[in-house]
Formats: C-alpha cells, sequence, structure tokens
C-alpha cells in the first residue's frame, strides 16, 4: 500500500460546518471552536465566507472572525482561507488581511445555475475578475459536485478537468475538489485524481470529501493512495447536504486525523486535544454529531 | 485500481446485530427481516447463534430461527450458517438442519480468556471436538480481534496466522477475520490480508469489518484491493462494540452493496429492496440506524 508519509489538513468546519447550522452560533462560541481548533495544531482553516447575510445569516460576522484569526495567525503559523462567491466578497476577505480565498464553481452546469444562478462560464468570469483586481490573493478553485451531481447525476470527468484547466487560465493557482453530496466512490475518485495530477502535476490540489454515503474514508484511503496529500475535513463532521437535512456532512477530521495517525501519517494534529474541541462543538452547537471518534471506545494505546 | 468484479456478501445482522439488542426481538419479527433480505437477494446469511440462552436472551430462538431459514434454503438458493461456542451449541444447530457453523476465537488471548473464560488452546480443542464429532459439518474459524483488542491493544500478525494455522489443523475449513472493535486501518487489514493469501491460498476467507471509527468502508476496499472477495455485514450497521454502547457496529451491509455497485462490482442484491429491508429494521428494531444508505438523500440512477 503505496501511501504518504504526511498529510495537510484544512479545517473548513468554521465555514462548511457552521453554514449548514440554521440558528446563528454566537460570534465568540465560533471564536472559542477556532481557537481549541488550533491549540490542537491544525495550521490549515478556511475561517469563514463572504457571502451576503442575507444569503446566509450565519456567516453574517465574517469579517469578525477572520479579523480575530488574523490577529493570531503568525504566532501559530496559520494558513487562513475564506470562501468568496464574487468580487466583492473577495475585496472584503483582502481587507480583513486574509491572502487565501476559494471560489467555488460546479462541474456540473446544473448544479451552479441552480446553486447560484450563473453558467459555469459566467463563474469563471468571476473568478477572473478577482485574480485580476486582487493580485496580492491566492484564489483557490473549489470545483462542487467533482463526483455528481445531486441533479445531473454523474458527471464526466472531462467536464472537471475542462473547467480546472479553464479556472486556471482564468488565475485560480490552487484546486479543490470537492464530492459535495457523498456520492463518490473510491474507484471514481482515484481515477480522477490520478488524472488530475497527471494533467497539472504543479497544481497544489486538496480533496473535500462528504460522508453521506459511509465513503468519506474509503474516498480518502483512494485520494492518498492515488498521491493526494491535502484534505479539507470538518470539525465533528459537520456540514452537510442542503437537500437531505441530516444526512452526513464532511469527512469528520477527527476521523480522518484517526486514520492517518493508525496508518503511521503525520499531520501535526494532536487527536485527543482536537477531540476536546469536539467536545466543545457537541456541547454548544450539536449534540448529536455524525463523526465517529467523538464517541467511539477507548483503545489502549489510541 | 485492481478490484474484483464481484464479491460475496454474508447478512450477519441477525446474528451479530440482533444479539447487541437488549430487548428481546419477537421471533417473527426477526423471520419478517431475514425474509426481507432474501427477498432483496442476499444468498448467505449467518441467521442465529447456539449460545446458552442464559447468556445471551436475545439468541433463545435460535433453533426456531435456525429451522426456518433451513426450510426455504433450497428454494432460494442459501447458505445458512450459525455461531456456536461449543459442541453442545454444533449439535443443535446440526440437527435443525445446517451444515455450516462458525466458531470464534480471539487472536488476543486476554480477549478469549475475558470473552469466554478459556484459554485459545482450550478453544482450538472445542473446535477440533466439533470437526471430530460432526463431520458434516463445515466449520469456520472466526478470528476475533484479529486486528486489534480492546484489552492488550494491538495484535502481532504472527499471533493472528498461527492462529488460523492452529484451527485449520483443528479442522476449520474456512477462516473470517474479524475487527472486532473497529480499530483496524486500511494498511494493517491490507497487510494482514495479503500475508494471510499468500499463507493459505486455498482457504475460503472473509472479513468481518466494524464502523466503530468510521473506516469500515475504508478497510473494506484495502481488503478488496488485497484481494478479499467475501464480506460479513450487518443490515442497518446493527451489532457494536460491548464496550462502548451507542458506537457504531457492524459495517452497514446497504452502505457496502452501495460502494460495491457504485465501483461497479456485482454482488447480486437488489439495493433498494434491501433498504426495504432496512426500513423494517429501523420501524420494529431500532430507530436511529449506524447504516448511511437508509437516510442518505436521493441521487439520480441510483
Amino acid at each position: 500500500m503505496k501511501l504518504p508519509s504526511q498529510v495537510t489538513i484544512v479545517e473548513v468546519g468554521p465555514r462548511d460546518g457552521f453554514q449548514n447550522i440554521k440558528t446563528f452560533i454566537p460570534t465568540d462560541v465560533k471564536q472559542e471552536i477556532i481557537a481549541a481548533i488550533v491549540a490542537a495544531g491544525v495550521k490549515n482553516i478556511e475561517v469563514t465566507s463572504f457571502v451576503h447575510p442575507k444569503a446566509v445569516p450565519q456567516m453574517a460576522d465574517a469579517a469578525d472572525i477572520a479579523k480575530a484569526a488574523v490577529a493570531v495567525q503568525d504566532v501559530h503559523g496559520l494558513t487562513l482561507n475564506a470562501l468568496v462567491p464574487n468580487l466583492t466578497g473577495a475585496k472584503k476577505a483582502y481587507e480583513c488581511g486574509l491572502r487565501d480565498i476559494t471560489c467555488v464553481i460546479s462541474a456540473s452546469e446544473k448544479h451552479n445555475l441552480a446553486n447560484i444562478n450563473r453558467t459555469r462560464e459566467q463563474s469563471l468570469a468571476d473568478l477572473a475578475a478577482i485574480a485580476a483586481e486582487l493580485p496580492g490573493l491566492t484564489v483557490r478553485l473549489g470545483v462542487a459536485t467533482a463526483f455528481g451531481c445531486p441533479f445531473a447525476g454523474p458527471v464526466p470527468k472531462e467536464d472537471v478537468l475542462s473547467l480546472v484547466e479553464a479556472g486556471l487560465k482564468a488565475g485560480a493557482r490552487a484546486v479543490t475538489l470537492c464530492d459535495t453530496i457523498g456520492v463518490g466512490n473510491p474507484r471514481l475518485v482515484s481515477g480522477i485524481c490520478r488524472d488530475f495530477l497527471a494533467a497539472f502535476p504543479a497544481v497544489p490540489v486538496a480533496l473535500h470529501l462528504h460522508d453521506t454515503r459511509g465513503m468519506g474514508l474509503a474516498n480518502t484511503l483512494a485520494g492518498l493512495e492515488a498521491g493526494i496529500t491535502t484534505f479539507e475535513t470538518a470539525i465533528g463532521g459537520l456540514g452537510g447536504c442542503p437537500f437531505a437535512p441530516g444526512a452526513a456532512g464532511n469527512t469528520a477530521t477527527e476521523d480522518t486525523v484517526n486514520m492517518l495517525h493508525a496508518m503511521g501519517i503525520a499531520t501535526g494534529i494532536d487527536l485527543p486535544r482536537y477531540l476536546a474541541a469536539v467536545a466543545i462543538v457537541k456541547e454548544k452547537i450539536q449534540p448529536a454529531l455524525t463523526g465517529h471518534m467523538g464517541s467511539a471506545c477507548a483503545y489502549p494505546g489510541l
């Protein structure tokens, strides 16, 4: 089994996780959780999303969250990131001191239209405008529905790769392949990741997997074996499928870290301290989490 | 990704799943669920356990369940199996018409002592007695704690392989490697499966995985890639870790079948019909199941 010796975990709970919680999470609770995540040794965090507060009220405190994180980034050696839907959001992120942002475009035209009412072409133009106007920002392209679309079903691999190519031309300098609704399977994930790495060997790439059908860690393994070394995961398995409330969300950070460590792969994260952060999420936000490690029985030596 | 074209699923929900349910499940409900599982095309079922009813009251109707299943095995082309703890149980299974039984012995001496108060040596003698007295029975050795023990922690690979060797000498003709508490990881599962297949290429072998830490399907994938083509799984993800009530149990049959089908691997099982059986379990036994497919959002074409 050919596996890397080290993996980078990008915590997306504060963005992808929190934005799926209906009740507004007080800003200080968000900050307490981010602080606990940082205390566990996580170095890469997607802290918030600069969407319009009317669209996602949960993210109304984006600027406060971003500024507070930026204020401590040097002391903790953090790489911070935020999701932005357009140039306005990108400008706000930049003004808060962020230098890394993610623009999400769907590989499936149907999903892009349903999700943000724009064609992929229009979204690519938005990305190009951000890259051109804010050269100090590193733009990451998040390819939504890279492994399947809730409306169109299977997404042709060619659509994923051509979107990546167009995104890089538009100015993106990194890519995340997202299994938005958790329908990817290991064979598919392996195939697309191998093709990506062959086509774009110099482009930093991450996998963003959901555990909706229990395949989160199996797809993580497939990605690892294909050569992927960066994974976006969410605390407690927060997040999810807006089309099936209650269905499992993102692959849980704690489950991913546990599997990686068990296989001898370093992440730099202290799992017991991370589980303390999970306990805060459980206590203050969501009593029932889909991540497994928060309730798994003890095991000697782990 | 090197994967088989076909996999055999052995449904162990009626044994490993039901035995972890505290309240007695009426015999007719058990039979209704087994019938629904059979109707979905499952051909291999571990139907019950011939343990003493004082030890596991849930299995007090073992003879009724076994006889009813045996009565329909030919019409449905079933291969039926039961767990037996000793010669007395094996005789009962044989009298009910079963011809396949499983004897469980732990690779970890500590666990074997804690679990059934016998040394591995004594358990092997029990297995030998069954094989000698009932040559009409095919005895399968279930190797418990093959990937880790709740008391001893990591289990040396040599202990697993030497137990298998001793079990085969004692008369076992098939083996199941069991991750009793769900602590196996893909690298470990891959390694032990590869070593097993190299050492015992002619011995039928199955993997029995738990999803306690979310690695059920990742370990399934590792087993598949190592060359394993038979998996024991439980409806709804029933079963579990007696040391952590509520923790996830067996890897769910529906999740396993979904992943296999998504990867183009045939199982002979009709997933929508199987999900109807899951719905019965949900309605009549356990409202909250750990399997994912019973609550996953719809996906076009699946």
